[in-house]
């Protein structure tokens, strides 16, 4: 889609929409590739997040949680990859606090309208000399091109920077959406999302972008695997800075409405990039159920199949194995009726009701040897559906997790 | 433990109590492996089985259903390997049937008597003709020692069979458990279990032999997972055939106690086999959790760890990535706090309670070069505690399943 009704695509991140400015650099904390990154509202945006579910919280979330609570607005966003600065204690919360207090103190901003994210090992102290040292020379340097700068340093083990934009006309006043995101490993259900930084210069309500941000929250980053761990990290944030002075809407409106599903389809695109880009992967699998009684058991069925290990090998390996898909519809917990169940594998039939097997096996492998794979589950009980993505599950994916500290 | 109490572990699997031949052959499913089994029992056996819970069922656990509902005796089993016969409809259900009136009529024994079973490929149909070939060939080479040669024919990609036996002492009666299994891939939480066939000669009353299974099955079978998908034919079955004559025991007695150690003995023998055959497997992984304040509370911890791909890599890789497994426990869905958590790796201190991190990276990093791997999570909570099985995850886990199927 590139151009969705009202909405349409743009180049660009987080500095396409105006009156942002961003960058990266290289401090240290990771091997030889830019590992810091600064996000800056010229004026102090409405702010909007969710956060990871995961009990074991890194440092940088806890400070985020207190930040949003003393003020609803925010001025910049401080990010560095290489160190999730999680499982650190009371040590690890200092380190937070202080990179907030430096970049407060460096871009001349309130404290408390400053968030920290951090993304990387877990379990190690940030080298906070490099840190600070690496705030200071980054801020002189932020600009209104930097989003692509950024982009790149939130990167961990992703093999390209995922950015996504959007342009709409809310009244009669052009807005735009930039965001960009990092993916990679520990991609998992029921996390709130991996990071994820959306701008917007549209001017809306706090409680809205919250709302907005909540329901395509639930729709793009909820809806993505790549290996079913959730992170201790993950955070979706959207600045909304007002500069493009629409006029105000409600929230019963249409130009709320457009605004959620233009949010929604930056957020989706770069779920997707996420999902592709999943540690070792080599295609984008789309789950998508449908005929479920329920979203929530379309859901269900979807999140079981794309975590399923045997089901993402097969997919590597260009084989219809559609009864691994059936073994994971089976056991995942919804109430459906597996006689009923069909089956296609990029459109084409594999099975119809009643076990029915109609596949083609040389065509489905041919099929298969895209880059993107198209797994459509009909439930026949119902008209509810939902799309899921993930990746194929690698070698790659083993030979960079068995060694990924070292 | 070679002896546990009064519990004496022996050489040996389904034969070795009194009463039960065995026997398997090649007839042509799998590529020149044995592919079909037979377990006898000269009288009819007393007969508990626990099941997948896995909605989508395979052909031979329907009939096996229904069988145990047209009698609680059991006189044969019939296994074979290389195809599931799950997801083939009718003519799937059709040719279960067969197998169990051919080999009712093969040995001369009431159909209701014979229980089948299958594990391999999903969604083909079984080779009939082979397959009742092999039956007709394999009955009368069924013999005393024929236990090895039958859990040898129910492998798939296992590496080895797996066998496990004790004898004990029931009142003044010698008494024996023999036991079989196969596992490999799709070896996952919330199954009732995988293939596994329990014979013993004790007397012992119906109820209590489907109770003692239970409680075993829970605490072995139950708590091991290779890759988190679960079977669609998964099955334990134990018979017992009361050869050994020993005297009837009631629900309250100490006998009863002793024979439900002495399954549970064995099924979790077989499980830790299972669980360290894993596809791919280099290694077997025991997550053992205290001080947790319930049982389930330690389990769904320990299965949460146990099912990372993050943290299986990291053991493959003899990488002591804590900070995984402090993800694992955090998104594990018990109320557990991080803060007060404590980790070793084969009993070498790594976190202390406060995110106080004591690992020492080479001696750990040795301790993980074994074949063995201990982790242990200390909960902080409470005295409840289990122990979990799995394996580490590695590439070749993803070669032998992006082409299983050819």
């Amino acid at each position: 889609m590139k151009s969705n009704g009202d909405v349409h695509e743009c180049q660009g991140g987080v500095t396409l929409p105006r009156g942002f400015t961003a960058g990266g650099v290289y401090c240290g904390i990771r091997k030889a590739k830019k590992d810091l990154a600064i996000i800056r509202s010229d004026r102090p945006s409405r702010v909007a997040a969710v956060f990871t579910q995961n009990r074991t919280l890194a440092a940088p979330i806890l400070v985020d949680k207190v930040q949003l609570q003393r003020s609803s607005l925010c001025s910049a966003v401080i990010i560095n990859s290489g160190n999730a600065n999680a499982c650190t204690g009371e040590r690890g919360l200092n380190d937070a606090w202080e990179m907030v207090r430096t970049a407060a103190h460096g871009l001349g901003i309130p404290e408390e309208q400053v968030i920290v994210s951090s993304t990387g090992v877990i379990g190690q102290y940030m080298p906070m000399d490099k840190v600070l040292a690496g705030i200071r020379e980054l801020i002189p340097l932020v600009n209104e091109s930097g989003g692509q700068s950024a982009a790149e340093a939130i990167m961990t083990t992703d093999t390209y920077k995922k950015e996504a934009a959007v342009q709409f006309t809310l009244g009669r006043t052009v807005v735009r959406i930039g965001g960009m995101a990092k993916g990679s490993g520990m991609i998992a259900p029921n996390m709130a999302t991996m990071l994820a930084f959306i701008t917007t210069d549209a001017v809306i309500d706090h409680r809205m972008l919250q709302k907005a941000l909540h329901c395509a929250n639930r729709k793009s980053f909820n809806r993505i695997t790549v290996d079913g761990d959730m992170s201790t990290n993950d955070m979706a944030l959207v600045l909304a800075n007002g500069v493009a002075n629409n006029e105000p809407f409600g929230e019963h409106s249409e130009e709320f409405q457009l605004f959620s599903s233009a949010l929604e389809y930056v957020m989706i695109k770069l779920a997707k990039m996420i999902a592709r880009d999943g540690e070792g992967a080599t295609k984008l699998i789309e789950v998508y159920v449908k005929g479920a009684s329920t979203e929530q058991e379309a859901e269900v069925v979807a999140r079981s199949v794309a975590n399923s290990n045997l089901v993402k090998t097969a997919m590597h390996g260009n084989d219809a194995n559609w009864g691994r898909i059936m073994a994971a519809v089976g056991y995942s917990g919804a109430p459906v009726d597996p006689g009923i169940v069909e089956i296609r594998i990029n459109n084409l039939p594999v099975l119809n009701k009643g076990y029915e097997i109609v596949l083609d096996e040389q065509k489905t492998a041919a099929a298969l040897a895209r880059e993107q794979v198209l797994i459509t589950i009909e439930l026949n009980r119902g008209h509810e559906k939902v799309r899921f993505w993930t990746c194929d599950l690698t070698k790659e994916y083993v030979h960079i997790n068995a060694s990924y500290r070292s």
